[in-house]
């Protein structure tokens, strides 16, 4: 499968994101933005969570954030999965903007929704509407149970925070209390999943959450 | 010991970075960046480089960058090191500015170098000279492999790249190969460390880089 690449211009809208969003409803399309740090495991999630989506017949096409590459693009093509391909060429998240330009590439009357994967980046990203129905933060195991003082926006701002690489939770200091507890001291109507993305272990909770939003969303 | 906040002022000059060290090289002392995601482990590693330099009589001291908070650093005050914590309410890297703001608040004529813990972001912190003599990538073994070819600037721009919490590779996929060789294709003099900062193991060879490092730039 081909992969479109599209280079992001900060040409600035304030109301861009509202745009966004309008076309997206007028198409019955539900976007869904994943962000967390680089590595947090967000492209494994997101192949994870498109399997899921296929067997309840719920159609998915990517937009994949890269400063640079197209990597994790190739991946989703490979599955046969319609991906377009965002470099931003450094810049160290997505705008609105570029995904107003990249919607007519997809064939939006053939797609129940969108998932976004923006730059691996735990500051700010967290910043920007880019039009999504829902913002998902990633964080994993391995980075450690301080982010959410550490990194605040982005847990006070996200509807879910996805705990990923759930299975090392031996193998690093990693105080489930402190993460969930920080993250409902700032945002009380977050929604929190332990996940496995890699073995599917603990996605059916997110699954059914998430699922329950598009159906409201639509 | 009592922990001095400082909050970051983002006025920009562009010749600021060329002051700061102007004003450590006249005070003879050493400045270090220490970069990379958040959770890729630099307040541990930074930690266990104090101790290695307390062994060889090198007197330092940190300046520590978070969005928000002061949790890492507590725990250089805990240990007896001079240190600032600087708070950039939301930004996503140190400016040179706040590092030239910072110095008088250290007393350089007893310091042979000051350690810059940079905020947790793989992205911006490359950007911006900030007066350092040594720029320090770390990249921590949970991340995965293909943060060189995604984040290209942050491998371009470092001295050195440190690859941390090296004791989980057999728990990950992490080719270092991929690693190293990316890295020395877009840089082919920066120094490749492979260390468990919780043990101390591979430390040694970075001590000695680093502290020739100093002892050139002195």
């Amino acid at each position: 499968m081909e992969i479109k690449i599209v280079r992001q211009i900060l040409e600035w809208n304030e109301n861009c994101h509202a745009e966004v969003q309008e076309q997206l409803d007028k198409s019955n399309v539900y976007m869904i933005n994943i962000m967390g740090s680089p590595g947090a495991g967000k492209t494994t999630f997101i192949l994870r969570l498109i399997d899921e989506f296929r067997k309840l017949g719920i159609r998915t096409g990517v937009i994949e954030g890269d400063i640079a590459g197209k990597i994790d693009a190739e991946k989703m093509a490979e599955i046969g999965i319609p991906v377009v391909q965002l470099n931003t060429d450094g810049a160290c998240h997505i705008e609105a903007m570029s995904i107003k330009n990249i919607l007519p590439e997809f064939n939006l009357e053939e797609m129940d929704v969108i998932v976004i994967e923006n730059i691996g980046n735990l500051v700010c990203p967290a910043e920007f509407d880019i039009g999504e129905h829902l913002k998902i933060a990633l964080l994993s195991v391995p980075e450690g149970d301080d982010k959410v003082e550490k990194y605040p926006l982005m847990f006070t701002r996200a509807d879910a925070l996805v705990i990923t690489k759930y299975d090392m939770i031996n193998y690093f200091r990693f105080d489930v209390d402190r993460v969930t507890g920080n993250s409902r001291n700032r945002n009380e109507n977050i929604s929190i999943h332990k996940v496995n993305s890699a073995s599917g272990e603990g996605m059916q909770g997110f699954v059914h959450w998430v699922t329950e939003k598009i159906r409201e969303g639509k």
